[in-house]
């Protein structure tokens, strides 16, 4: 089958181009971008070299459409949506990295990225995160992967959210961030080595644009919650590891928890719960798809503090589309993405 | 004024002596050691050559009595209990750098460092934050320098306790620290660099043992809390930045808070509380004794986020015992203190 | 095919894994340890539960023999010799990471590494570098993977050798290596992250054991040279990037050198030589078996800079072994290694 | 006395900052800056809030000449030379952080830089290495501070030119630097977070614009030399590592050499020179003046290789700039430098 990809020049574009090379069942036959057309991708990205040495083309649905069975938009919001537009209406499915389908409605999705630009759309998308909507991308024709952070908060939340276990009046979601999830086009001086190095940021404290996509998310399992959620950029490249906070409605042990995360994730091929009394650290899925979660309570209290880790790049982008356009496609689910983690 | 040091050798210790050699009124009289006694500090800390050419010698109450005017401990908990008490004796003021006297209770104490070594002690010591004990400190003989997470989540939170302006049933403290906290001596595979680096890892996760003084500091304030605390390792060498999550009592926006803090920490020399709209980076301390605020509120919530930010060795450590020395020696307070943070 | 492991649980041992777990062709059937025997590898390396649950078991040919094809050696030099000689004995193939085959003679190890371990042995195994002995490794049954520097300096010089292009009295090798070359069992000091981190160290300059492969393997190709090699010490985890200075015999332009490294490495899988104006940096090979490598001319002057990059675990260690593996086992050269290099 | 500052806000200007605030001497009277003027320092830099509150000026000669009794100019080269000019010609003293009054000729300066803005003025500057030319610089009013690099390598190598100790024809600088080299204001995709962590790389191999400042001044101590310099940018942010090589054209030994670079540099306040067998690491001289060598030689072999380590943003700039400044305005040399290093 022959993919298209719009947007391959970015962080997350190039590691799907990596997943792609070595899926079996997959050939990239269409690479289309704006400031980058003419170039090849391996002149932007020279460890491509001998393996990929196509030529970036100008964004355009219809040698996208002509060339590819199906398409991938690595593309900020707003910006891919006439082209995905077209290729749909061409019968050509479309994994979408962008936010403007990832939220149920335009009202959820204005106040941080502005007017929608296709709520007539939205109907059709499915938030594609295989634990918890497996059949319904299976179905569908475009799949809305999801922040990276999201991913990271709402797997390690959704159990608890499943069982109404938790009071959903206080849930603080702290992330800390590699910082590859900024990509790479937009440079700044928060981004600059010396300035980045040595360093820990919190940043948009309690307004992130990832929440919503929490909140739709966790609330569709049981209670309707809003999280607090607070980013941290982190000095390292990649990883994710994100730290959550709930109060139980019960008294529960860890091991009573972790049987239920055991039960809610027994047949995920990517999601990894660790035993009682370990917690995952963010380097353990590093360069896989993998999801990594551990529990804790505080002693004499019902406090539960939840730990998850993924790539942010992987998991949490390039492998997540990989695993959509598996269950889309009809191959099998792990197709392409049974490498193991890389270590250290 | 002559100055002897019990454990020079760790990271806090190195960076006492980096602040005493530009004191204008202390001279460093004593060097106490035990694997290292018999070498000199320069020759474990070659930068030191030509600047500090003293030999460490073996740990003895009697020689540092001898030669100072006061003393600093700089050891692991338990440990230097009975040369402390014999300096105390002999009538000379002591800072010390570990557990043993920050809580007011051997009660408080036992769960997380085993019996207490001198319970006796506990009445006259006085927790060294000046921010909060400046009075008892100009008065005592013994001062228990905070640690560094305690520091930064005390500074955070104290005018909001004050104020009795949140709820305290769950307050939140998520810490990510460079790994000199950690220490020098104590090799594990968690520091090895291979590991650490590009890493992220929660420890500890609610259960840590300076929780204990966080809730000891900010309950003498007003409400009784407990704080749900968890540490990180964060993959750089220097610095706190901690997060901390609390619900408001009332709708109050950040501008009011941030007056409060303005007030609270007016006359504070090493306390700068950021502007509204501005939160700090763990870098902007760094190599001062400064400690920077600055906090939010999640829109449309009663939920405020604190973010504070130290130099983990200096306001956590080496800065906060000169700090104390200038009280209880009556020098001036910011003696020896005032050079400004490095950067980048 | 069934490859049975000694070593597994250092940082070359689990990458080898990896590969391994992704190569169609074979299946690990055992693994041998020391100090880790009893416990699974899982147990070490939580990024591998569900992947490998294998137990590791106390070190032993005769379990090896009986289960494996083929064994791989990832231990210290010496420490392996006895196990190899029994697989060897057995008729059974040795992939050996170790310093003890790769030294043609004893005499050139012993200054280094002390008395040779079984110098009888030595007539038998080839250097593992199929670009340089690719023929004589498919025929033998003991390939010794080289170092990791070596593999970094002597692909960069290796063609200016063969022409005799350049002066061989003074040929500096200035590496600079990411510290899980240092590996994972040995804490130090030096590899301790506050350290270590933003930090550059020169060591054993001059002098480091490493020096006399590249010696060997540079002689064997035209002029006898000796190289004057100093590696260093990066805040990285991975990669080497080495920086070769050499005089040319005679004038030429980086084109006429590079024109020569081409055809030396035409049919190379694994070594991308830049085009004129472009160097490789470290990060290009990172996750890859993949060498790169760059030159340039001083202006004005016949002295000659090269610059090569490699993943120091992978085509330095863990894929050069996967390398001779296949060249030895009959598979094709690239079974299991064409994944593309990572990025960021 | 009164110190007017052009060019405040680079990594240089703000560290000359942080000296001058702790110099006794000295009160920094005026700010002058073009893109940045009409902010204060510490918007630019909050970490300065309390300690320096001072607006930055449209940059202009006579406002500099009305508050200041000595300048310093930290420019991009060319842009400063008619503020200096004017600054001079009112008989005020000028420290210069370019490039532009380094090189004693024209010609040696433009192949790199272009046409030389002042070829008149180079007559009357002196290079601001008070190791190599103090009492020039005590008489001059026009000090040309060098550049970072030439001062690691030109302090490594000095005592061996001076004694005429090696053959000139081939000496390789291999140096490697923190990113803060690079700057502040100029972002680029290899100063990016995500590109320049974990990642080593070679630059301007064999053509950096520093190169001739290490000829120039190497060669005045005795045979002419042309080095081979190659930089590395190192995934840190501050400190240089230089590794230099060598022929020696007498047998010594390291003890022969290293007592006559005692000699050399028996008294200079800021260069500490290693005993034989050990070597500095970049991190020796962290946030202080100092510069720190060792060297050794390759056995059986006359090479030698010599390292050296400067903080680049002190000795290789702001400090240097202050020592020049102690010399020229009649301090004492060491005044306001003296803080020692800092660990970790």
């Amino acid at each position: 089958m022959k993919v298209g990809i719009f947007g391959a020049s970015g962080y997350g574009g190039v590691e799907l181009c990596r997943f792609l090379l070595s899926h079996p069942e997959v050939e990239i036959a269409y690479l289309g971008g704006h400031s980058t057309a003419g170039q090849k991708l391996s002149d932007i990205y020279p460890q491509l070299r001998g393996r990929l040495e196509m030529t970036i083309e100008p964004s355009d649905a219809k040698t996208a459409i002509e060339r590819s069975d199906f398409v991938f938009f690595s593309l900020e919001s707003k910006i891919g949506v006439p082209w995905i537009r077209e290729v749909l209406d061409a019968g050509i499915k479309v994994f979408d990295f962008s936010a403007d389908f990832r939220l149920n409605s335009a009202g959820a999705y204005e106040p941080h990225y502005g007017d929608h630009p296709a709520p007539d759309m939205l109907a059709g998308s499915v938030y594609g995160l295989p634990e918890l909507h497996r059949e319904e991308i299976r179905a569908t024709k475009l799949a809305a992967l999801p922040g990276c952070y999201p991913t990271s908060a709402i797997l390690a939340l959704a159990p608890l959210c499943k069982d109404q276990a938790i009071h959903t009046d206080m849930v603080v979601v702290d992330s800390k961030s590699g910082l590859s999830g900024a990509g790479r086009s937009k440079l700044s001086t928060v981004l600059h080595f010396s300035e980045a190095n040595e360093q820990v940021a919190a940043y948009t404290p309690g307004a992130h644009r990832h929440a919503p996509e929490m909140d739709q998310e966790l609330s569709l399992l049981g209670d309707p919650v809003s999280v607090t959620f607070t980013p941290h950029r982190i000095p390292m490249t990649r990883g994710i590891l994100t730290t959550a906070y709930a109060v139980l409605k019960e008294d529960k042990t860890a091991e009573e928890l972790l049987a239920n995360y055991e039960e809610f994730y027994a047949d995920e091929p990517f999601v990894q719960v660790m035993p009682a009394g370990e917690l995952p650290v963010s380097k353990y899925p590093l360069g896989s798809n993998m999801c990594f979660i551990g529990l804790t309570i505080q002693p004499g209290t019902r406090k539960v503090i939840v730990v998850s880790a993924i790539d942010n790049l992987i998991k949490g982008q390039a492998g997540a589309g990989v695993q959509c356009m598996n269950l889309m496609c009809g191959f099998d689910e792990t197709t392409g993405l049974m490498g193991a983690p890389v270590w250290p």
